[in-house]
């Protein structure tokens, strides 16, 4: 069994990719609804809140953590990693890991919320990775931007209509411009608007989701651990830790499918 | 001196309009960005935290307090109006008056985020504001809507552009079709987009911004306590909880000015 948490709803496109690939495996999911966005709190507060979760998930008994949490992935991987007896996995170095790997040029894209940019943990993932990658990219060069209106745009479900596209074509026709190959869609949300920042990018650019990078690295470290990851029962239970009502409805349509059961709970102090 | 408190940065418009009409007026801010948004909480949660925050306020001596968020409005207005020992301005009640006098025909449309317009505040305070009106209204009807994406384009400053024109009409054409002759702006981001939405409602169309009517109801309630709206220092200081970059950014655009200087401080078990 698997825990993914996120300060949010977001991280469902990262369950989705999981469960796509590997089925039968038992999924926890926890959203810190109560306390997000974890993007406007400090560093200090966003390692309480993660080891908050990680707890609570922990204490149901998951072999591994997913953090599905761009923002958390950044500023608390690390200590996570350091101090939980589980394999801990973020959403930051493996999609930096395929971009790298998939990059010819080297002139990369990253886009993410203000907090994601800001922290600087994409171009630091990238060049740690460029050095690790078989045959390695030429010098890379990162262009980056913050796409504020994606996370409520994808949330508001309009990912397909003239607000959506005419949105992404003004954050993104600058990257567009200075010929990037590779765009790493480094937030969660992002892989519903593929359809429209596709149309944007054209053809030539290769869109990079942190999910699917995500759940090779479950598989593989599943493995390592002597785990089958298309073993299990097939079990969801998702967690939230307020409001309840907008992440059925939300969550529904980023999974493509109705969320059956939601549990509230309280993680303060795990 | 009065104090102002919202949830975040959009009570900046109803400080503006009463800075407007009251430049020498001395007026303290508190935003509590550590914990917006309030609209996902429980109402206790908010009750709570709409406390912490008046306490704070209070003891920097203000006399009259405006709870300039909506959500806050909507649930502890009444508690804080019943234990605390100053008066208390919500911006629902003085909108809704001033819709209640506005419209001819009774067709009243409300737009707001989804906590705010599920709550029913502005139903209610518009039933009882039509009541006390004179001459009263013919029976009103009562056309809501959310515009969930409102409140990231005003804060990404795109007031002017396709994005926030195209969003407007999906949002708002439903309304205008209903023939409404008044609409009330029951968020404290959208006057920011009152340009666009004027645009899609028609120049028939009566906009009401709270924060002109919470403007009238200020002066008011201060000449009852004796005090002249009119005098003062004109000082203003602004109070945040977390995350003041971002405040200083968007606030200098709704403001229309730069914010001289921010303090950051904790508000927590006031």
């Amino acid at each position: 069994m698997i825990g993914i948490f996120d300060s949010g709803i977001g991280g469902l496109t990262v369950l989705k990719e999981i469960a796509r690939r590997f089925p039968a495996l038992d999924i926890l999911y926890l959203g810190d609804t109560a306390r997000v966005p974890y993007g406007t709190k400090s560093p200090e507060t966003v390692v309480r809140y993660s080891f908050e979760a990680a707890h609570f998930l922990g204490k149901h008994g998951i072999e591994l953590l997913v953090v599905a949490c761009n923002t958390s992935s950044a500023l608390a991987l690390e200590a996570l990693e350091r101090e939980l007896p589980i394999p801990v996995i973020g959403v930051i170095r493996p999609g930096a890991q395929r971009a790298a790997g998939a990059t010819k040029s080297g002139r990369i894209g990253v886009i993410g919320t203000p907090a994601t940019i800001k922290s600087g943990a994409y171009a630091r993932a990238l060049a740690a990775a460029a050095k690790a990658a078989t045959p390695a990219p030429s010098a890379l060069t990162i262009f980056s931007t913050t796409c504020p209106l994606f996370v409520p745009l994808a949330e508001e479900g309009w990912t397909d209509n003239t607000v959506a596209r005419e949105t992404a074509r003004l954050y993104l026709e600058p990257l567009a411009r200075e010929r990037i190959d590779t765009l790493v869609l480094g937030c969660t949300h992002y892989p519903i608007l593929s359809g429209v920042i596709g149309e944007v990018m054209g053809e030539t650019v290769t869109l990079v989701d942190s999910a699917v990078a995500v759940a090779d690295e479950v598989g593989a470290r599943l493995r390592v651990l002597g785990r089958d990851p298309a073993a299990g029962g097939g079990s969801r239970r998702f967690f939230v830790t307020d409001s309840w009502e907008r992440f059925l409805e939300v969550g529904a349509r980023f999974l493509g499918h109705p969320i059956d059961r939601l549990e509230q709970v309280s993680i303060v102090g795990e």
